[in-house]
């Protein structure tokens, strides 16, 4: 049976779009050094961010967004020309493809509200991105995922046999996923397995103002009477929850939401907040310096 | 001289406005004894809110506003009365009565932005308190203070000698003030003084999502890159930072924002916090139960 | 084949839960007479909200939650007995029963986005109502409608045969439906329509600052350059769009978004708007005055 | 007497900060074009914002912000040497000078709180201006203005001798005034009057969805149950109320808050709306563009 939901195109328009990404450290001449460089090869720029800490010794990023004929079979020569502008400005930089859709991987436990976000996301066009596959440690999930024509592997995480696990999970996705998302999927990734997608794992958690340390931050944030429960989306690092910070988010609540309306709402700005830091990734306006980011939103 | 700013009257309207303010077992019948009693004694119930935590064996918060003819001759007899039916349900309860202006004491150090939110707001006619004194234990912020024709004292507070400055406050407060506010105050409220005003003194300061702990905080938000600064006003207890939370709210940040601006808008989110909290206390609208408040808003 | 989707049952606890709304000329004595009454006939008041335009000459408005065992049984009783009550305070009033899950035609034309909220937010357990059938105008959505498992019934509307469609659609809803949600349905609804649904009928719409009458409102909007987008939903009476709002709200938007982008913005706030609306609804918290509502949300 | 607010001075740092603001039609080369300008000019890019309607045939909008040594020097020779690439361009553009602190005079009427929100923001260093003068048609705020240490100049309205005070107020403000804030000054400007000041005078007023057109809109929003009370600045043109929008923003109600309580609201709205706008174009970050606005924050 084909799946019930047609997923909307991702349009043919954003075949010539290309998004180069630049971190340096900071100097006069580095715009007008890329601006020539995109206006000789012929590229129409349409966007262009930049920010820079310092504008003496501190770091320049940049994001442009430009238009140019036949971008795919030209880039690697484009990439080749702008390797030798990028040297003498010690660039770090990369040459993103709009046309070349992010596949996506989501890595799930038994809940579904973050995964059925992305879902929405997608089929709304509001997230650009391909769902190629959903990875679960449980298998409650399957129907449901199935039912959007998406394929579903249960790879269950053993105690002590999380390597095992992690090497399937690794096998399934090779060569086939940019980005894995992992929609509240309750397990610690290795450090070995992050080293296979770095900046390239988005997590979410839910964050309080203060923050509760240890189990059941939720009914220890009633206990106290917080007015604000808020979200957390950032890359996976070694150091648990530490990664870059992607994006935030809070929702107000008052002595009248008990501790299930609490992980209720906290469900909901979990959701906004990791289908905004995904779809920030999947458009290549992220990017990262030691262990913060730049958004170019 | 007198100061250039007229402080404008609050209301003689509210003359005849009472708030009781009830904490209780949950139980059946709260509700319809104390509304019949107000019936009986013939006064108008402007204004009722009730939250009960469990109807079967939780706690029972009430906070009614009425109008009673010469509440202030007919008060002690009311609370007289009252008191028969507190008991019987087992209330923690007090009547406030509107017409009594509270007098607040403000305390400083050098910074003036959420002192001034506080006489802004006196002057719009948001804050209906009497500012009675500014409490500082710098000399910096005199003069501003008198030009809103507000006393300012100056008690320096030394190291090792702390008791001995608090010992003076406590005495120029005497009898004068119904609430101590904490506007940037930066020194820590010694036990004893909290017994002087207990649920009484409210506290401002910045929050974060996660928390950093430690010097420096905005230093060390901007090089984990947070989006979002917050803050937190809370009544004083003896464990520091961490007594009921009255009020919190966030705004929004991104990398674009300096250590300098974080610290700007971290004092624009504060001025807003201690504000909301202040009016709230002010109105008789924070109930404190164990840990946490209940804000009848 | 079955549906895919799995909906949670609405909890078995709500069975003994009533909700009492009132609505009557305001003087003193009416808490204690409803608090009374419902404490002699052993129901526990879970939840209470009042308000008053004015205590003297003003209008009273009130929503009480509360417990009473075998309430269904108890419902026709209690109702009789209460209407002496009401009659003596001109009471217009109704009760609720919590454990009536109320019944949903949803009607939409060609848009799916305001019915996919609402499906979710059913299937989430936020809108405790039973999504009992679509009525479209086209056929589009007549498979994704499917693959939930809802009733889909496709009613075109013929030019010059309004009133035959519309009397099909009422044939359809006969004794099954408590609240038509006309989510983007893109049809006026006759005023002979209405009357069948009295207060039932809640409609989405978008909304700017300013107004931008005619075709066209986000181009329109695009071209004055606004810095927000919101939309409205209120009850549908005979007086195009100006029935009593339940709810409003905005978004932020700035040069960069193009006319499709407020489009897409504006359909995101229809979404929030419209679940907000339909569940407070639902929950019986919404109590209409003349061309305006109380939300005791 | 001298003021007894000590008026923060505005950062020396600033003196060699400039901001070319460009408006041309789009084409390739432009950004190219103006960063090796100013690359050769000896220039360090600090913060620069562009954006294109579209990319083949749109209109392109650019700031760009940097710093030059001696840049008060040697302005007019860069203005000069940048008007050769500009005409290439069709560009209009501007060169502005940051160390040029702009000089602002506050026309009010009786109402204080949107000029006090001013003077606070230019008190915390938030606004970085010069309020030169404030200018009323009453007397009322001439002590409480006094005491901020500004200039106050009482120029009545009568009735049919507006063009006498409006020549009173050019004269006042001639070579000294660079942006008119319109405070709620509660008068109609004459299309004469704006012709001195082009997209240079700044108007407040409230907005609601829908609109209230005619009389007394806080009543009728009241009437009506509206949820969100709105505020827009914008530049002044000469139909009323229609000139490019600056900024908008919304604050919640609902029905507890009668029409006294919207009027507050209202307030708090135009305050935090009006500072906002001021703030964007006195750093320069506001360009118009027919009758919208694109704005670089």
């Amino acid at each position: 049976m084909s799946a019930p939901f047609f997923w909307p195109p991702i349009s043919d328009s954003r075949r010539d779009i290309g998004r180069l990404l630049i971190s340096c450290p900071d100097r006069p001449g580095i715009v007008a050094a890329v601006s020539r460089f995109l206006f000789e090869q012929g590229a129409n720029i349409i966007d262009s961010d930049q920010h820079s800490t310092d504008p003496t010794g501190g770091m320049f990023f940049m994001r442009v967004e430009f238009q140019l004929s036949d971008l795919a079979q030209r880039g690697p020569a484009l990439e080749e020309a702008f390797s030798r502008i990028a040297a003498s400005f010690e660039m770090a930089w990369r040459l993103a493809y709009a046309g070349r859709i992010k596949r996506l991987a989501i890595f799930v436990s038994k809940a579904e509200h973050a995964l059925f976000e992305l879902l929405w996301h997608r089929r709304a066009g509001d997230l650009r991105a391909e769902i190629a596959m959903v990875i679960s440690n449980h298998s409650e999930l399957a129907p449901t995922v199935a039912a959007w024509g998406v394929p579903f592997h249960h790879i269950p995480v053993e105690k002590n046999r999380k390597q095992e696990a992690e090497a399937k999970q690794i096998a399934l996705m090779a060569g086939k996923i940019d980005l894995v998302v992992l929609a509240r999927y309750m397990q610690i990734i290795s450090a070995d397995f992050i080293k296979h997608y770095p900046h390239r794992i988005i997590n979410i958690h839910h964050s309080f103002l203060p923050a509760f340390v240890g189990a059941d931050p939720y009914a220890r944030a009633y206990e106290r009477g917080v007015k604000l429960i808020g979200a957390t989306a950032h890359y996976v690092t070694e150091e648990l929850d530490a990664g870059p910070i992607i994006e935030q988010d809070v929702q107000r609540v008052d002595h009248r939401q008990g501790v299930e309306d609490l992980r209720r709402i906290g469900r909901s700005v979990e959701r906004t907040v990791l289908a905004r830091a995904v779809s920030w990734h999947v458009e290549d306006r992220v990017l990262v310096h030691g262990n913060k980011t730049i958004i170019f939103s």
